[in-house]
This record gives structure tokens, sequence and C-alpha cells, in this order.
């Protein structure tokens, strides 16, 4: 069944005024009496399609739905502003993996430069991509998206910091990354930060470092950027959500 | 350092004759005396450049390599055949995460209909891209890729077989994919199937159980089919490689 994440506002009225609106009508060709599943990030609701024209979709309410799909701790993606529309598909699978929310970082080997009118469009976009995502994989939330200069985030505010550090696995280290999961407590914040691809420049390595990341390797390869966020969003779920 | 897996026929002679000839006098622009790593899959070598021109480049070996960054077990993934280009998104990223071979295989809900000479040229093509991804991660073997119709399969040669279903995740099954993990043996040949974006259609599925597939929920959200091998390798690496 499809989900729709609507404002709260939308959701007080019990009417969908958003693009969604085309998504219902168009795509989907939904009629009066056929339902879908709204949130509004915090509750979770089957509801009827009791109106619809192309402007607007009114619903009522069917049934709270009480499910939560979200990982146990609250996992931030620092990803490297990488070359491309790389960044897109780390939103997109991240997203579904679990991330809890994404900062394309600007770091000294990004090789994208992106002026304030940029960092606006994209962000509408990424967060466009990642609510659709949230909506496919049946998120609770929507992560949020923000881009920001690496000198101008304040870590302080995680608990558990890691750094995807290729360094760590030429030099066969396999330690430091599982012990971190295996220390991870309920509903921790926590950082991982992923170099682009040029990696991690020295002076950002030392402040990383000095402000408590912990250098890890995953697995014996080495990966490209793109597919380090998820490994870990990976290695996070099977650590913590899944049983033997 | 750049890798390159050249044929028993080049190794022998001492002398790359293939595509990579482009690459090295082109991409890098190499000249006489500089380096890179060869490997025919079974022995690893530095190699110094002592003779170059557009058709063919001589090397002299330096010394023998032992590394090793092989997975501990064989995974083949069978990925349900998808829509579009994902199934090259898919074998370059599990070749990074370490798949040791690709079936990409047509099923009832497979989409995408291939005849015999679309067959061959996508199986040249996707092996290309396992060649090339193997190359940038430094694996030891290149992963081999055969598209294959569901019902030619023999999965008899598979030591464990799983079974990636949505319904798992659904049903909040959340038991077989970790145990079977924790009982993995070394080298143990593992098949992994993923269905194509429709899923798995009942006759398949009836077909998977009773030939021993163990049906596994990734975690507690529905991936998206690109996604789910991603999961699997990168749990299978943090399974086996890492120590905490």
């Amino acid at each position: 069944m499809q989900k729709y994440f609507i404002s709260k506002e939308e959701f007080k009225n019990q009417r969908i005024t958003s693009d969604d609106v085309f998504h219902i009508t168009n795509v989907l060709r939904s009629k009066v009496g056929d339902s879908f599943i709204v949130s509004d990030m915090n509750e979770e609701y089957l509801v009827e399609i009791t109106e619809l024209n192309k402007k607007s979709v009114c619903f009522k309410i069917v049934k709270e739905i009480f499910n939560n799909n979200e990982l146990p701790v609250q996992v931030t993606i620092f990803q490297g502003y990488p070359k491309g529309d790389k960044i897109e598909d780390i939103i997109k699978h991240g997203t579904e993996l679990g991330a809890f929310s994404f900062v394309p970082t600007l770091m000294k080997r990004s090789v994208v430069k992106l002026d304030d009118s940029k960092i606006k469009n994209k962000t509408e976009r990424f967060s466009k991509i990642a609510k659709e995502a949230a909506e496919q994989s049946f998120r609770k939330i929507v992560p949020n998206v923000e881009i920001k200069q690496f000198k101008e985030i304040d870590f302080s505010d995680y608990d558990i910091k890691i750094l995807c550090y290729e360094e760590s696995a030429k030099q066969n280290e396999l330690i430091n990354f599982k012990k971190t999961l295996k220390a991870l407590k309920l509903n921790q914040k926590v950082a991982v930060l992923i170099g682009p691809e040029g990696g991690i420049e020295d002076k950002e390595l030392d402040e990383l470092i000095q402000k408590g990341f912990i250098p890890c390797a995953l697995g014996g390869r080495i990966l490209r950027t793109e597919t380090a966020s998820m490994y870990v969003l990976s290695a996070i779920s099977y650590e913590l959500e899944l049983k033997s």
C-alpha cells in the first residue's frame, strides 16, 4: 500500500494539496473509496479517499497504525561531497537502509563547488529524493538533508563518531568498527563520516581524530565513496536489528 | 597503484595487448619505468614497464605480492533481472563488496526479455564492468557473470542458500539471516537469491523453498531489489571479516 508523508496542516484538514495529489490521481489513478497510509512523521494512519480532484484529495481516517521500522540508533551520514550525481543514490539507498539524516559535506578534496543558490536548489532536490525513498520503504520519518561546509560542522552533539578510513583497510585493522557497533546503546546519536573520492585531507583527518572519530575499516576491500555508507548502514541494521 | 587482470598468455609473454593498453598509455599516460600490479587471478606481481607503444605494453616482474582480500566464503548473487541498467550497479558495487560471481536471473516477473544475441552482448558488457570494479577494489579474482533463465539453474552445488524475501521483513522475522551467517564455514559456497522489482512468483517461491533456500529478512525495512545484494554482502563481510 502507498504511503505519503503529509504536513501537519494537511493532516489537520484531512486534505492533501501538495505534489502528492498528482501522484494519487494521475500515477496511481486512485478513486473515492481507495485507501492509503498517511504519516505526519509522528502518527500514522490508514485512510480512505472521500473526495478528489486535480488540486486536492480529501480523506477520512480508518485506523491508526502502530509500526516502527526505524533503526534503534540515529545515524547521520556526513558524506564528503562526491562527483556527479552519486550523492543522490547515497541518499536514496541510505534512506532505505534507515539513515536518520544526511549532511553532504563540502570537504577540501570535494571537486564540486556550490554557491548559496545552488545549495538551496540541491537541498530541495535531495529532500524530495529522501521523501520518496522514505515513502517507498515505509519509514516512519523522512531523513533530513542539509549541505554543509566541513569546517562549520559541530560534531559535539554525537555520542559515537565513526570515520570510514581506507588506510585502516590497507593496514588490515579489522577491530574498530565491529567493536564500536557492539557497544552501541538504544537511541544513541551516531555520526558517520566518509571522505569524497580523493579521500580526507591531512588537516581534516587530524581534526576528526581530535574530535573523537574512530577510524574504521569496512571489511577487507577498498570501497568507493558511494558504497561505504551502504556498508555501514547494513552492518548497523545487521548488528542491532537481527537476532540469531 | 593501478591493478590489471591479464590473461595467462599475456602473463607468459610479459606483454599486455588487450584494451588495458589504452588505459595504461592514454588514461594514465604511463612511461617506461612506471609500475603497476598484474594478476592472472592466481598469482599477483608488482611489475615495471620496459617498453610501450599504442598496441602493447611490455613489463618485467619486480616482486610477487601476497595479498588476499577475498571474502572467506564464495557468494554467488542470483539477481532477478531488474529494470533499466540497475543490474550494472549491482555488479559494480557487489564486486567491490566481494561477490564471487553473479547470475542475472530471468524470472517470471522480470520485465526485461532477452534473446540469445542480447544475452551475449550483455554478458560481455557486464563482465567488463566486473573486471574494472575488481581492479579498482584490488580483488584477487574477477567475478564471473552469466545470465540464466531461472528454470535452468542447478542450485544443488551450493552449501547454503539464502532467499531475500520481503514477506519475511513484513512478518518481522528477524532470526534466519543472522543465524545462517553465524553458521557459515570457511570456503562454503553461498547462493543468494533476490527477486526482481515485482517480487518472486508463487511457483518459483515453492521451488526455492523445496530446494533448501532459507527465507530471510534483511533488517526492518523493505529494500529495493538493487539494495538487497549490498546489504547481504556487507553483512557477510561484517560477520566473517571483522573482529570485535
